[in-house]
């Protein structure tokens, strides 16, 4: 036990009446939602670098403001033991089942790739060791291929080839380490994976690099038995310019390109998919739409800001619609809800963790209570198979019929010799009906 | 000869010192660049639409502002014929070799199906005898399947499949008109292909119509024999929420997804790209890489603005860097410089349509100048090479290789157990370099 | 009674467990909130515009879309007529207290300056007549002063003083028009106030051109007793490149450069907040803050969309924080809540209007719960106060008083000579005490 | 001397033709422009922070990439000295006549207050000599308000008064120290003056304690006598969600709330301005026609990047549109052109500080010989005056008149009983002229 959360019992579900603030009002673990318990639909997981990693840094204020305890600590595998204390005492309070980390958010870089692999090897053994302990289990892992400046042209399609080299070296390790601490998936954010300027850039020769690092972590995956899924995280800007994984459509044409397109699952996030022009919902229906659907990051931006503000989801009706797309598409299977969330860096108190975590656990749960309304009542699905009914009809089949030329399709048009009336398309009552089932 | 152009002469060069506002500075049809003639590189076509069809209106603003004498003549054949006839006058006195048309911009909606392949049939005769009066040569031809109601849910999107057959008619109308006229290609821009909500859209079903449209618009290209290209014009967004052909790299996955990667060309505006969150530049190396590069808009947004205006371009450095990406990818072979540019609703002369034209057409030459010098003095080439050099030896190749697993390029790092120390991306310098080229 | 409308029944208030889509759910009108009835608090109103004049039309389908009966009269006054009695039979059966219009909206402009405004003073008759027939009344006058060719370089601001003339008429005629019908308000909405170019723009000169053509509205405003307030609409572009009535705090600079601070509001749309980059609720609170708060328009932007979407507005958390901010600022007075919106182009049906209009009452009315919950609760408004505390005490008030210069503050800094720890922020409590008060 | 910048040598003019990258080719410092030397003109500054404090970290790589050899030296009073010597050897190698800095910039936090105070005078006496034995001077100099934790809340507008003293502190003293180092003027960037949350936020308030902050920054200018101006610097947001300083209109408005409107210029960004929604020259004209001009920060944004990537200026066209608002305003006086840029993060040589601040230079002069050509040649200055004579003319003079009420000018509009014909905004016809300046 650390004393940094002291103060903080194990938050438990008090119901939408309880008045106190850290307790959970909508996520009942154990209640049945169309079959199944909340806790397995929605697979929460804590992510460790925002919340046990940053000290509240940002572009304007270069020493944080967070002053954890941990950060204080000199020696760095000591720091990496005491925060790792830290996140297993807050998981298990917290009740999230789940966790997500980066190989340097829990060990530290070493004066040589070798001793590098060392600390990450042995801290994994403890990290083991907190899971069994706790019962806490680790949805994804992933390699820090950004932060270190030898990454900053890039891993994977960097220029140089040793440093291609170097993050091979990182994401089997994390893969591996995944496997050993019985993780389900593995995700590849290519935060540098883009470029700054075209200037000095070879798009092709980039692509094919990426392409390569790609099938290669997919053939280890197949190797090492990981059971979920490779994730890519998509995302348009920032840190780079451009960055190759631009919104899941973009990475759809990539996977085709060098045959991924049955081996990797996105990993999409409420704030790149604002970011990248879409609507969160957009993301998820489209990599539905796709097969490509894999796991969720649930924090959301601000739409007034530019960039990444990572901030827990907190808007009810956005947060329904999405987890309506995700039930549509089947549900969660390997994926789970990361809250690749941070609180604000006003929000100093080891408290406000709790604020961040439970808040955004709530309305994710009181939202897949919308969602089950909307599939259980019906009405949304029913309306949308009728609008598009002539599809199923026998114009429509022998119009879609792959036997059908353009000269059949126009001639049955010009010899049809009507125009058609188009539908109302609704929108206002479909949004009406939406509203009504969130309560 | 009608009245409306009648105080302007057939536009001229002049060379850079010229003084009247009238006359080409910079674009000399005849001068040789890389050893192929102006004229030959820069292929610039004038778009009917925007031009001779819109009458200035605009969302605040339905009644229009340029009272072109056309738009007063009630029988719609007698003002499309008098439309063509200033259409080609201007093209004539500019001195553009080509032109782009939609089927609904030069022939008007009959009661019927029937009566408007009447009606575009009976025009599309005129066009061919103007062509040959004039000289003036087809780029490329398209079909309006977004301005009339009945296409308000889309077109081969539609939920309606007798709609998706009306639209099919106008498609195979149009293409076989460009076939007649002598143009090279073919364009599709799905301004309705896409949806408002996602609340009323089925993405998969909308999809596999798209899909199979597409797929029908290849076969009968390749059965009229059109020589060009069929080209899909990317745009996010406007007039729907939601485009399906968002931007060339969701097109490029689209493409693979029905196996017309090969077919299929992408014909990039400029300010479509920046609308999709891209520089202009980004989207033409971006094709060129994809092996998807067909033609170009040349017409431009305003950064500030979040809609298309359709400006014509006035940016030397930028046109001057699209430019040379299009020479870098091996240039316009069967595309060209289309202007889809309208003069500012303001702009209500005849004078102003040549203003935009003869400025939009002198910068055009004047970056192709410029990107001429970037590639004679062929530094920019040279240093990108430089930059990537270590994948071109020893090292580099095997890595890269096939037949490295993620284990063994691991391997490689860690025996070599030496950190990278990164080397700079010069983008200040490669900045000034690009300045220096420009005069 | 017009057929238009002949299957649709007067809306009723049926409670939240109604299925029917066309009845209030929320929206009780005689309900008391915080002790005044719903109806008073939130002053509904209808806009002429985008529900009787728009048909449908968009930057890419200038047909449109919607085919109301009274577009297809010939006659201009009988087709002003029908659509008189088309919107007054909506206003009626939806249970609105209010509407507003423009002058264009209701009567034709005449073949001259004269012809348009006896036009325009014998369809007021007519408004009049239908305003005691049925009860509905006036929330707000304004002049079109943007569609018009003439002014498509500004009213007040354009470089032409006989143009300028021209507006004056028109609002002169619009606010004794308003006035006669016992309307509260009269609107400025600057939508041609602005630039295209700053090339071609003298920014002082049109500033005061603008400035005085204000001065001049508020002088008639006193001389014929206008109740109410003369309101001016910010925007920040669209149509024009730059709107000189940017936002809120643009509008507050220019009132008091003129001396207006004190006798013009603002009237806000939820819209043209998002298009300048702040939030609906910054602009309400803004206005508040500055004495500047007046009237609002509650249809939203699309956050995806560059352009002005004007929807109803459909998110009870975002409508909630808007609602909070009105009654925290003392609620409207002669203000109301109008829904300058329009339906989707594709939604054609006469029943489309009601949905639209239904859903957003209803949508407004259930977030005024909220608001009245968190205002009952006054957990907000104590942490707020609390968090300034210190300001209301001794060192605070001292520190800030007129009679402290800059030495003095420094000085009490260094003598104290302790630095200050810095105190959470707690954004994430507080915006999951907000989630709590909705239901 | 120190080692850092070895092997280069003080920046030359070289001529147009030169080749060496490190050289300039248009900036001659002596040049006559307008009868003015170009130095005079541009009044060039070079930032410290960005160039010497920045370690080239980002919210994605908190270590930075730049390891300059100052960033190495544990005591932070030895580190400060080491940096002093390299920037004062980088501004005299560069040949920029100003220098620009924040107190903690050049002097490190002390423990308490005090010594912060003690080891800032200690360093600005270091600086003083720097200045006398290299000439370089002072354009102005500014408190860092933003970095430190204390500050996290806001400096002037923080909700504990106490804070708002420290602020003071520092204002009082970098005020005092830019006195002693003969600086002109004192800028102020609220960084942190502005919201995360309006939930927790209570802006009128807020408004006072900054207006009076300023107040008193303005009456101490007096008191120590500051040659030139108090300047704020606008921005829209980041860090922050929304910040106070909003841009040149909001800051007019604040201005004149507080009675500073004749005390207080701004500090115009060309990426903050574009960051608000804003072109450059638009909110220098803004500026200008307001009276509040006083310096610019020339730094760049990327149109597709929703943050301050404060990029050196690179594109000619667009800074010749600002330098030439700034000549048709008067000139530069006491402001300057500062480059608040920074080299991007890959480029970590020493070279790369040269390159970007030599072609930034570079282009700033090429820039002002293009806004001379305009300004010589005078046709844009009579083509404006042309489009607005008519306000010049009896009419124009006499409808302005504050003599004319809104019925004196609506009869003048009905007596005379004419439509008014709307003459060409001629925007092409404006930017192809613009671009026969560019050479």
């Amino acid at each position: 036990m650390t004393d940094y959360f002291a103060g903080i019992d194990k938050i438990r579900y008090a119901g939408p009446q309880a008045t106190e603030a850290l307790a959970f009002k909508w996520y009942d673990k154990d209640r049945l939602v169309l079959g199944k318990r909340m806790e397995e639909h929605l697979r929460f997981a804590v992510c460790y670098w925002h919340s046990f990693c940053w000290n509240g840094f940002d572009p304007f204020g270069y020493d944080g403001t967070f002053e954890r305890p941990w950060h204080r600590i000199a020696d760095p595998m000591e720091a990496a033991k005491a925060k790792l204390d830290a996140a297993f005492e807050f998981f298990a309070k917290l009740g999230a089942p789940f966790y997500c980390f980066h190989d340097r958010d829990v060990a530290p870089e070493g004066a040589t790739p070798r001793e590098s692999v060392e600390n990450f090897r042995r801290i994994v053994d403890l990290m083991g060791e907190k899971q069994s302990s706790t019962g806490i289990k680790l949805l994804w892992g992933t390699a820090n291929l950004f932060s270190h400046r030898r990454f900053m042209s890039g891993a994977a399609t960097n220029p140089n080839p040793e440093i291609y080299a170097l993050a091979a070296l990182q994401v089997k390790e994390a893969m591996d380490a995944t496997k050993r601490l019985g993780g389900e998936n593995y995700v590849l954010w290519g935060g540098r994976e883009g470029y700054e300027t075209l200037l000095n850039t070879d798009l092709a020769r980039e692509s094919r690099q990426y392409g390569r690092f790609l099938q290669m972590a997919v053939e280890h995956k197949h190797k090492i038995g990981l059971p979920g899924y490779v994730l890519i995280e998509p995302k348009p800007r920032e840190p780079t310019k451009h960055q190759y994984d631009y919104d899941v459509a973009t990475v759809h044409g990539f996977l085709r390109q060098y045959g991924l397109e049955n081996e990797v699952k996105v990993n999409i996030e409420a704030n790149h998919a604002t970011l990248s022009g879409h609507s969160f919902e957009h993301e998820i229906a489209t990599a539905v739409a796709l097969g490509l659907f894999g796991s969720l990051d649930m924090n959301r931006g601000d739409m007034q800001c530019g960039w990444d503000t990572d901030q827990f989801p907190n808007s009810l009706p956005d947060t329904a619609l999405a987890l309506f797309h995700v039930l549509q598409g089947g549900g969660l299977t390997h994926g789970g809800l990361n809250f690749d969330a941070k609180v604000r860096r006003q929000s100093i108190d080891a408290e406000d963790l709790f604020h961040g975590h439970v808040g955004a656990m709530d309305l994710c749960a009181r939202a897949l209570l919308v969602a089950e309304r909307m599939i259980t009542d019906g009405r949304p699905a029913r309306e949308l198979a009728s609008r598009y009914a002539g599809w199923d009809g026998e114009v429509g089949k022998k119009l879609l019929s792959p036997q059908m030329s353009l000269d059949d399709v126009a001639a049955h048009a010009l010899q049809r010799n009507v125009d058609e009336r188009p539908v109302s398309g609704r929108q206002e009552a479909w949004e009406n009906l939406v509203n009504d089932y969130i309560a």
